[in-house]
């Protein structure tokens, strides 16, 4: 690895070089010249002509450093992919450039974060997030009429603590279009609801959130093709057709034991009566589906399963007595009550 | 930017400190239990119970740090997008581990490096990258009966300067599925050619190479969609809707000008009879469409349009002929012949 960092920095530094290879060109361009006298039509010399090497090929030396060298194009910038980290006081993502959506989102909660009550959400809202450049950034107006939501994926009922930390979820670098009405509004938000009542028996709960653009079997041609709107205009956004969330429950021992949760959900109105667990996933699934990886330093001996350590169900609660929540006045600790919904299992 | 790099250190060394933050919430607990001492039913003390203290809101000490630390989950691994930037002798690229496909390759040609016959293409063979984590890696067998070429990025041609570079753009990392016939051994073939011929004319050519998921409106609904194959069974590789190419032609001086070309086509059969600028694109549509960007260090003063230097237009050949000129016999040069093909306009 550090023998191909070695290779990049040399090529990039010999990037500015490929000049200094034209010269060499033009230079051995030069010496041909040189060796190829032209003759003047009116030479008058009696003397006959010297003879004209015939051009040979020109044979590259086999002892010499490959003639190219393809890394020089970083001399006019890296291509990319830019990740974009953006860490903030509630949020850590990676942007997505190429679909404008965030790639994941990570976040924090623990007891006392999700117990504090310092911020209100009607003075948050949904901004730009201007640190992304213009050209690959999402647009307030992409999302306007297009039938979706702003949807967050580091929830906003999540970071109450602060109205800094409150007013961070609102970058649309922690948004996705997001079907509204039996998603986002409801099924998806009962999920946030689930990881929030986790902190209820883990001191520190961590849990990363994003999109997925997942294949599907055509039934005519049994072909299977990813497919998904784009929306804003010029088309902008795309549209996940689903959303993951991998969660990470510590037991807060050093090197102790973290419990994991995979979720996989449809971006589509979903029934509440649906068992948590029928989209419980194995975190491998989001990994080859997302292109990322999770859990890669995380050694198997600390892993357990979260959905055996509690039962992992969804609480249902209408949508407009959480969105009171948000709203200022202190909630009532309902947190602590439903506790025989999320039982460990053993 | 410093500062981001700098909070996402600090976050990182933090990070391990998420066992330490729960040991503080372990010893409030204990404090709690202590302070609540739990009565048994079957106490005989003649003393009433001490006064239970209700529990107290946990109110966060403003003045404390953040509560949370969403950056803590790097722990665990960095989630991503890797890069995986791999520089080989012929080709630098950086693949993009959802598609399975390259998300760029760059190469460099020079008149020497194209006119040098070193290496023989019965020799060569696709080969899947190991460097490749297997989970985000195209396999030979995706490729196998699925209809597509295994269509090179950096074209083999540009490479017979030596076996092993020649070898190397036989990478699945190089490749993405491409339509055969009328595209990959047609039209788009003879757009390699037309980058080949560059180096009659500049010392110096470099191309950045790679795949594009274009939208396109339905009809039915007025609406905007991304939709592509995937093959591979499960499926794996995704079928790219177009393909770019980014043309720097460098004038060989420290400084100089840069001649750029931009162009896209479909991943479809083309007529050999479309002009070759009707595919000309700015470099911002790319740089949009992909979410990368290939001229962000060169400074304006330096750019010349490609098309304005030179005539644009393609040389059809048959691909039989150009096949037989990578087999072993060195190529007669028919590159130097048809300049009339390529003349600079002014």
């Amino acid at each position: 690895m550090s023998k191909t960092t070695l290779a990049i920095i040399a090529g990039v530094s010999a990037a500015a070089g490929s000049a200094a290879t034209a010269a060499i060109y033009a230079s051995r361009s030069q010496r041909k010249e040189s060796a190829t006298p032209t003759v003047s039509p009116t030479a008058t010399s009696t003397l006959p002509p010297p003879p004209v090497p015939a051009p040979l090929p020109t044979p590259l030396r086999k002892d010499l450093l490959p003639p190219v060298n393809p890394t020089g194009v970083f001399q006019y910038g890296f291509p990319g992919p830019v990740n974009d980290l953006r860490p903030t006081l509630s949020t850590t993502s990676s942007f997505d450039r190429r679909t404008r959506n965030p790639a994941w989102v990570a976040e924090h909660i623990t007891p006392a974060s999700i117990n504090a009550n310092n911020a209100d959400r009607r003075h948050s809202s949904f901004v730009e997030d201007e640190t992304i450049p213009e050209k690959f950034r999402a647009r307030l107006h992409d999302y306007f009429r297009s039938g979706y939501d702003r949807g967050h994926q580091v929830p906003a009922a999540d970071a109450k603590w602060s109205q800094d930390a409150l007013d961070q979820t609102f970058l649309l670098t922690n948004m996705c279009p997001q079907v509204g009405d039996g998603f986002n509004r409801d099924y998806w938000a009962h999920l946030e609801d689930f990881c929030r009542r986790l902190t209820n028996h883990y001191p520190s709960v961590r849990i990363v959130t994003g999109p997925l653009y997942l294949p599907k079997r055509d039934h005519e041609d049994g072909k299977w093709r990813i497919s998904y709107e784009v929306i804003g205009n010029p088309p902008n956004v795309s549209v996940p057709t689903h959303f993951y969330k991998v969660i990470f429950a510590e037991d807060g021992m050093t090197g102790g034991d973290v419990s994991l949760g995979a979720f996989v959900l449809p971006n589509a109105k979903i029934d509440n009566e649906k068992p948590l667990q029928s989209f419980e996933v194995p975190i491998e699934a989001i990994e080859r589906a997302s292109g990322l990886e999770f859990a890669s330093k995380l050694p198997v001996h600390r892993r357990k399963r979260l959905c055996e350590q509690i039962t992992c169900s969804l609480l249902v609660r209408d949508y407009a007595d959480r969105q009171k929540n948000l709203m200022g006045t202190p909630a009532p600790k309902k947190l602590g009550a439903p506790q025989a919904q999320l039982q460990r299992a053993s």
